[in-house]
């Protein structure tokens, strides 16, 4: 195959800079609230990224939507996962069934739930709430050579562009379902970063000590398939899986739509590494919603010198992170908007 | 004044020992999930703490309340805070008025607000929504002697009590405001804890360095005052605060009827150190919502060999950390409630 490159790509949603006009009267306004200066810490950080992504002092931060992209990896059958492939399938069955983690935390919280098939391996699945966009079957094994062609890469991109912008909600989470999909996110982090692959590597959803060996051993030998001068679209094709190729460009599709995006774990990190790649300006639009108990997820946080909202161990995936942060962008965005201030509510200042 | 022993309270509230029946079935129930174990991961504790507490597998988590008690504090004259002792006052008005964080915060979520005034200086307020359990208008300074009464003490932890178990909500959060109310928790943490106070002195909403120092110097002169050996009630009634020890009353009222209890930052943590210290049992009814930023609260989760959930660089005290962590509890029960089982779900296990 040839290596894709970034001019071979289909127009790349275009993205507005995050305006650095009503920083002063962001800061401004936040300070002024019924408070001490900065004593709501970091919620006060995120009611400023909110209050900049809308370029208002007034932001709207009512309704979320989650979009789960799922689909299968030929890596899978070189044993890096502790579960079968088909599992996949099942839990796409188990998410439109609305029994997984993420439709529980969604369906409390009252946030809707879209499932998109990316590229499941096996028979096209049929089901009314189902978004099919499968690209392929699963992706080819990234050991052996690229994992997608440039068409493919191409097509998850568009397609994600598209739910991304489509996607309901003030801010949008994505998640995702797909076996053997952390060694996936590994090799992007790995070859966008520069860093040593093992740095990305965790136990994804449980592999022991020689599983983890093993896992390490195999992408170490994905990785010198390939110089280490591969533009960001050239990584996404050797070694990405279709659903998170398609976050990715569902990431893109958000901020050009001038939204919040709320960032899940090991997976979703990989892509959003990857959509910032593509287009930095996508950058400002992301909220990191929590610190997985994952190593290499801890990593592509460091990769990426951001301190995500929560801290709570998880390693799931689905969105389910992403989920979780979303009261903290309600309650920040009800800050701005509804609390007093020390003038309005007749408060006296420090002593 | 004579010392108040535990024998010359009130009959303080019976808290039943959390049972472990059902611990087994608990955790088969949250392992068969359709998700690997463990990678929720401290949401699935705190559902088996939610399940435990309820003593069921499908624990019910639909409502919250948060109380804030306010009074004032005699050790404010001293200037050991950065803002005047009206500002108690003038903020009670604000939480009537729907204009506080807390206000906020709730309001989004749907948690009903109540206002207590525990001992408010100056003369009574009179609100249709205030809860009015004036102790007296602020406690004495403990630099010169005892902050309250025996009596007082008595009060406070029945009025608590009562409020506690009349709050609504299957879980309550407890917020204060109190100027100066810092070093009062200070003091609590560091008699209760026998660890030296500085520990537990942190910039509470925002002295400075001098203003540290000097916070520092004069709770060492207070702490001299007193022996070393000083039961929980001693202390509470020698350095607390008619709010913080009415909301350790309130947490031992909680507790006893059987509902969880969102622990919020520096000044509820005092609380609920004393709590635990005048009846142990009550500690398995607390989830500690937040680590803030305040040096001294880090220190009182150390004592207390904690981790509380959220860490969001919180100091304002009012209940905002528990209501910022209120949507985690929701979550945890609905995924013991709501989740289909590997079994249930037709999935497949581990390879």
């Amino acid at each position: 195959m040839s290596q894709p490159s970034l001019s071979e790509l289909p127009d790349l949603p275009s993205i507005s800079p995050v305006s650095s006009r009503l920083d002063n009267e962001i800061t401004h306004a936040i300070d002024t609230k019924t408070k001490p200066p900065g004593s709501l810490g970091r919620v006060e950080q995120l009611a400023a990224q909110i209050a900049r992504v809308q370029q208002t002092l007034t932001p709207v931060m009512d309704s979320c939507s989650l979009t789960i992209f799922a689909a299968d990896h030929g890596i899978a059958k070189a044993g890096v996962s502790a579960f079968p492939q088909e599992v996949s399938r099942q839990m796409v069955l188990n998410f439109l069934a609305g029994g997984a983690a993420a439709n529980v935390f969604a369906g409390t919280q009252g946030i809707e739930v879209q499932v998109v098939d990316a590229g499941l391996a096996g028979e096209p699945l049929a089901h009314g709430q189902l978004i099919s966009r499968n690209i392929a079957p699963g992706t080819a094994s990234f050991l052996d050579g690229p994992a997608m062609t440039e068409d493919q890469l191409a097509s998850c991109l568009q397609h994600g562009a598209e739910l991304g912008a489509s996607a309901p909600g003030d801010a949008v989470a994505f998640g995702e379902m797909g076996i053997a999909n952390t060694s996936a996110a590994a090799m992007l982090a790995h070859k966008l970063s520069g860093e040593p692959v093992q740095r990305f590597v965790g136990r994804g959803t449980g592999v022991d000590d020689n599983g983890l060996e093993r896992k390490i051993k195999i992408l170490n030998a994905a990785s010198a398939r390939t110089p280490d001068t591969l533009n960001p679209a050239q990584v996404m094709a050797e070694y990405g899986g279709f659903e998170i190729n398609m976050m990715a460009g569902a990431m893109l599709g958000a901020a050009a739509g001038g939204r919040v995006v709320l960032v899940d774990g090991t997976i979703a990190t990989a892509a959003a590494m990857a959509a910032i790649r593509l287009n930095p300006q996508a950058r400002d639009y992301l909220v990191f919603s929590h610190a997985s108990g994952d190593a290499g997820h801890d990593a592509m946080i460091a990769a990426l010198n951001v301190r995500p909202l929560l801290d709570l161990d998880l390693r799931l995936g689905e969105g389910t992170g992403a989920l979780l942060a979303w009261p903290l962008l309600k309650c920040a965005a009800a800050m701005l908007c509804d609390m007093a201030s020390f003038d309005s509510a007749g408060i006296s200042g420090k002593a």
